[in-house]
């Protein structure tokens, strides 16, 4: 299997490194512009996604979302103005019916090819598709379609009786969606996820069945080699063998009705997630062999992490590979039941996201899909939370890329987001849940959604921090300071309501109007991290919360993440050190060979396999698995923005116990490598400015940098890009 | 021609009572209640629309609308519940991928037949469809899709930990969208409009072309008898003999690549507007015969007017004839150009069908078209008017129809299009245009469309009475009393700032603050068969406005319907009659065979058909030209509903100088037949109780009837469902 796949890699970066000598040389010579498909921003996303979203089948029942799926619009207008110093030939593509307007004129029937004109030039394409989004792609010399194309969904050009065109338009006009569809015959509507052969690691025969086990936790199409003869194949599928074996109960399933006197390769249909499959066929059939097409998102191989903790290394490579499961059109949750878009655990995904592959696109992609459009009629998958995150998000997104043109694009969707969120609220500023709401959290035993819960006004908090944050990008100054005072409003009123002082801790919620009693974990860790606890409040709660052991547990990954994160926070690198190998450790003690939607300690065998109420209805690859990616990147190697992309940055390195680590975190365009042992400290960023703080028992030392002290043995450095320092320092 | 026609209209005839009766038949045998294709209600027509809107070519070219099409939910769930006295199959077929669900579990797979057990049952079936509309087709022996299904957008059924399922909803259920698409092959998606074979008239050859003249104008697709040849075959198509052959200027035409070794019929693939095609081949190719394929909406022949004016017989029976072209899968504006859908020629189409056809779901059609859906970003058709149209549409269609359900589904799509209409007044409550508005009144030389037009805060004041009228309906009291107000209010501002004593008018607009001296037509005849005027002003306006050379005469069918409504309102009859016959006669005395989109007496030759600045621009058979058939109907038969549904109605015959007429006026059941002569009145009437009202100079007698005088020579009889009544006057 092996050797197969690193042949074909091979094959393929030749032929990459080909086509991009080839792409330099013809741009050299004819110093083309390289063209994109393009399409009106957050249409294809949408289209994408319902394709995605629709594949779930429940043991081969058709299994849709229960949210409002959205739908493109149908016709688009695409325009930019060139001005050209010499004529220059283009050619068009689109994805549907079109026409073409030259400063405002028509051109007469469907252009394939057109001269255009020297000078000032008006190109105007209009596109109409109903079945796939409408998309342009024009290449000419120095015209080229690319996101700065204006488009819009209604051009309102009305003509008076005279035939002129109306000359007060109001019409609203946006930058152009774009992935990466380079080439003409690289359909938007064609996309597919590319696929490599895998080989099976063990084929058990046994009469009329096959077990195949493919080693591991995996994605794609199963292949069924030299299949021959007629009747019935049916595929049960596991993430467990017991689930494989299982064919009453596993969740995924596939019949096949095969009739093929000559022996055939036989690729299924519809992928599926995986480790074994657990393949019946009916008497005077036979199947020589059975492999695999994994299929796949191609990303680069960009944050890294080593560390002298094998135990840990393997934690970080099975994050790794479940964020690779996880991360495919868009940044789903997990491989074997949904495959649904759902922002709580996107958010984790993008947060990891930018400590591994930093792939802007892919968040993008993901927040415009569960973003969906107008109009704004129940919150994103229908959770309350689910909504709040979209806008943390965002405010992560922009600290990370420093994106601000994507703010300036969906700042309408922000907004009207967020007013539906405003007049969600009660007559006392809080939400709570509405007929159609749902109010997730966590999945833990019996949470309660009831009243006004304190978790969710922490979250409508930081969500109008964010929009206050966008309004200033975009300028609206009435807004940034509208937003503003209600996010310090509500703080100021949580507080009042929720903190109370002799639990020391932020209570669950209020009912009828009366503080509970209880305390869980999610209100108090997120105000750390958000930073809205003063110091001795965080002490408060880090005592009387986050590790006292009376406090309900979590038992998800998902709520681990922030819990984990918030103890980073606040400095129990260590503890956490120790939590991580204690939890992640223990699922790989188990077998684990991609991280899972749950896991709780107190559990045994075949219970870890249990969900909503069915024997195997758990995620054993969920993206939420992969927190250590984040937490080992942003508290360990201790990087992150201290402006939005990177311009700013810190490094702050805690070794949390280990011996040594080493990794690379991604930037926009760059990275910043850290080594970090006991006594020596090496970093480097290609780009931005960063401060290197640590602490040391004696006096750092470094060629050609100098530290400044800040008290109680901590120093800093400040790191210039594209030099590299080796500081020698006691830990 | 005709006998082919009238023959295959018998075998049409004859195949549907012979299935009328079969159906009939083996509900009996079997009991079997009929279903019908279902979908969500609006999104099939916005579906259809895009496709038809789409169709539109200028000269070969791509012309799509410039305003935006929505597109339909891709997702539906489809639901009903239903009592079972013993247990029942039903068969199962959808557009879509689909799953089931018998009382809120899941059924395995994909099932095209199901058992449902006796007792009550609920099933659910979701449908996902990207393409196309989603849709549902059940039949069961009592289970029958139909519009009595619930359906949704978003079920919002999500499941907690445990698998239990959310028990607090939140979500909107409306009743399916139905049409006509009774069979389960009858797909809703394969929609064409049927077509039926007809000759030409007229075939001229001369060398390598052809001018074929069909007689009369026409729709639907050239047909190429025994096609032969390699080459190119060009198809100018025209209204006018001078069009066709203006391969330069005519609007339409197709451009044909041949390679047809043997002779072969050759259909058009696109439907175009015609009387005339002008075809031009290269030399060695050879063209047998031409014929067409007529497309058409089927439609009940029910409205009818005979008189003793021939030239009034011939009016009516044209102006059927272009309702019948421009009746297709929506109420279109004219057949050439456009086929779009636009809500001020609706809206008079809308008012004849009423008097013709009575083809409620082509109005309701047309109306959700042209609603889309939301969110609401700007005018229908961009048109300020069309959207404030719309509103008086839905009065309109209650009036007639009774059709309360309609009102009670669409209620929040009326709300939201009312509320963008309010919230774009300015400070003073009066609406006007702003950026992306185009307002319209009329094609009209010179007409000024600045500031605050009257004509528009008119239409609106007529709008928020029908909000006030339709809040009642669907019981939102605090709705009722607000746009109650809210109209008044309205009315009240308007008087005070456009009525000018001194005209005896109100002027046309109010510019920065100021009354403009003008004095146009529109507001001030709406304002007559809206009420809103007193005696002294009415009488006023009749002088000083309508009977007044000096103000700007109208040049269009489309404000002609309601200029002449509007004396006929004010019992102008015999001068109305005057004008029929000479606007509308005089453009059968220049050749038309459906009436066209304006029609200036002052032009000749050519000049009728030049508009927008081209040379054959303008339609020679527009919708808003037939509305002699709504006078005739409502003014001179004098049909009206009094309450909603002709529950109750009034006939007031008025003949207006003719010696007699008769007619039929079709009613949502039934219908209502009058003749009138200067001496007899005989009216019947299937449903309803009617007045009939009259002038008489003797005292009139009837058989079974008996008279109110009601002063000044006016007599009332009641008429009462099924009596047929001989009424003796003396006119």
């Amino acid at each position: 299997m092996k050797s197969t796949a690193t042949f074909l890699q091979r094959v393929v970066i030749l032929l990459c490194l080909f086509l991009t000598v080839l792409s330099v040389e013809s741009a050299n010579a004819q110093q083309q512009k390289q063209a994109t498909w393009i399409w009106y921003p957050g249409d294809y996303e949408v289209w994408l996604s319902n394709q995605m979203q629709n594949r779930r089948t429940e043991r081969g029942t058709f299994f849709p979302p229960f949210w409002r799926m959205d739908n493109h619009y149908v016709l688009i207008d695409f325009h930019k103005v060139f001005d050209l110093k010499e004529p220059e030939e283009i050619e068009i593509f689109t994805e549907g019916r079109y026409n073409v307007k030259l400063n405002s004129k028509m051109v007469n029937g469907t252009p394939k090819k057109l001269t255009i004109p020297a000078g000032k030039q008006k190109i105007n394409i209009k596109v109409y598709a109903q079945d796939r989004v409408p998309a342009l792609y024009v290449q000419g010399k120095t015209i080229a379609t690319d996101a700065s194309w204006l488009v819009t969904f209604e051009d309102k050009e009305w003509i008076d009786e005279s035939g002129k065109v109306s000359d007060q338009s109001g019409t609203e006009w946006l930058n152009a969606g774009t992935w990466n569809f380079n080439a003409p015959d690289n359909l938007p509507s064609a996309f597919k996820l590319p696929t490599t052969p895998q080989k099976a690691a063990k084929i058990d025969r046994k009469g009329q069945s096959i077990l195949v086990d493919f080693g591991k936790e995996t994605f794609g199409y199963v292949k069924l080699h030299g299949l021959k003869g007629k009747g019935k194949v049916s595929l049960y599928y596991g993430e467990s063998v017991e689930e494989a074996m299982s064919t009453e109960h596993c969740e995924t399933l596939d019949h096949l009705d095969i009739d093929q006197p000559q022996a055939k390769d036989y690729v299924l249909e519809q992928s599926q997630a995986f480790r074994y499959v657990n393949i019946q066929f009916e008497p005077g059939m036979t199947i020589a062999d059975v492999s695999m097409l994994y299929e796949y998102l191609p990303m680069a191989d960009r944050g890294k992490f080593r560390s002298s903790d094998e135990e840990l290394n393997k934690i970080w490579d099975i994050s790794k590979y479940t964020m690779e499961l996880t991360t495919r059109e868009f940044f789903i949750d997990g491989i074997k039941r949904d495959r649904w878009i759902w922002s709580g655990d996107a958010n984790q995904s993008y947060l990891m996201n930018y400590y591994l592959g930093f792939d802007s696109p892919s968040v993008r992609r993901t927040m415009l899909a569960l973003r969906g459009k107008e109009p704004t009629t129940t919150h994103i998958n229908t959770i309350m939370d689910y909504t709040l995150y979209w806008f943390i998000a965002i405010n992560d997104y922009y600290q990370y890329t420093g994106d601000k043109h994507f703010i300036q694009q969906f700042y309408p969707r922000m907004q009207s987001l967020i007013n539906f969120c405003l007049e969600r609220r009660n007559q006392d500023g809080f939400m709570e849940g509405m007929a159609g709401d749902w109010v997730f959290i966590d999945w833990a035993d019996g949470l309660s959604k009831q009243g006004e819960v304190s978790f969710e006004q922490l979250l409508l908090a930081r969500s109008l921090e964010t929009m206050a944050e966008c309004a200033t990008i975009v300028d609206d100054k009435e807004g940034a300071a509208k937003y503003a005072k209600l996010a310090s409003d509500l703080k100021a009123k949580l507080f009042s309501v929720y903190w109370n002082e002799q639990k020391q801790a932020l209570v669950h919620s209020r009912v009828d109007g009366k503080q509970t009693e209880n305390v869980t974990r999610y209100a108090n860790m997120f105000a750390i991290f958000f930073d809205y606890f003063n110091e001795s409040q965080k002490q408060g709660v880090k005592q009387n919360v986050l590790l006292n052991d009376k406090v309900q547990k979590i038992t998800t990954p998902y709520m681990r993440f922030y819990e984990l994160e918030a103890l980073c926070a606040m400095g129990e690198q260590d503890y956490v050190m120790k939590e991580m190998k204690s939890y992640w450790g223990d699922m790989l003690k188990l077998g684990a060979t991609s991280f899972w939607e749950k896991y709780d300690p107190t559990e045994s065998g075949v219970e870890h396999l249990e969900m909503y109420g069915r024997p195997f209805g758990k995620s054993l690859c969920h993206a939420w698995g992969a927190s250590p990616i984040y937490l080992l990147g942003k508290y360990y190697l201790g990087v992150k923005p201290l402006s939005p992309g990177y311009s700013t940055y810190e490094v702050v390195p805690v070794l949390g116990g280990l011996q040594w680590m080493e990794g690379t975190v991604p930037t926009p365009n760059g990275d910043i490598t850290i080594y970090c042992s006991t006594s020596q400290i090496k970093v480097k960023a290609t780009e931005g400015t960063g401060t290197l703080r640590f602490k040391s028992k004696s006096k750092p030392k470094a060629k050609g940098a100098s530290f400044q002290s800040k008290g109680n043995g901590v120093y800093e450095m400040k790191i210039e890009k594209g030099k590299e320092y080796v500081v020698s320092y006691k830990s």
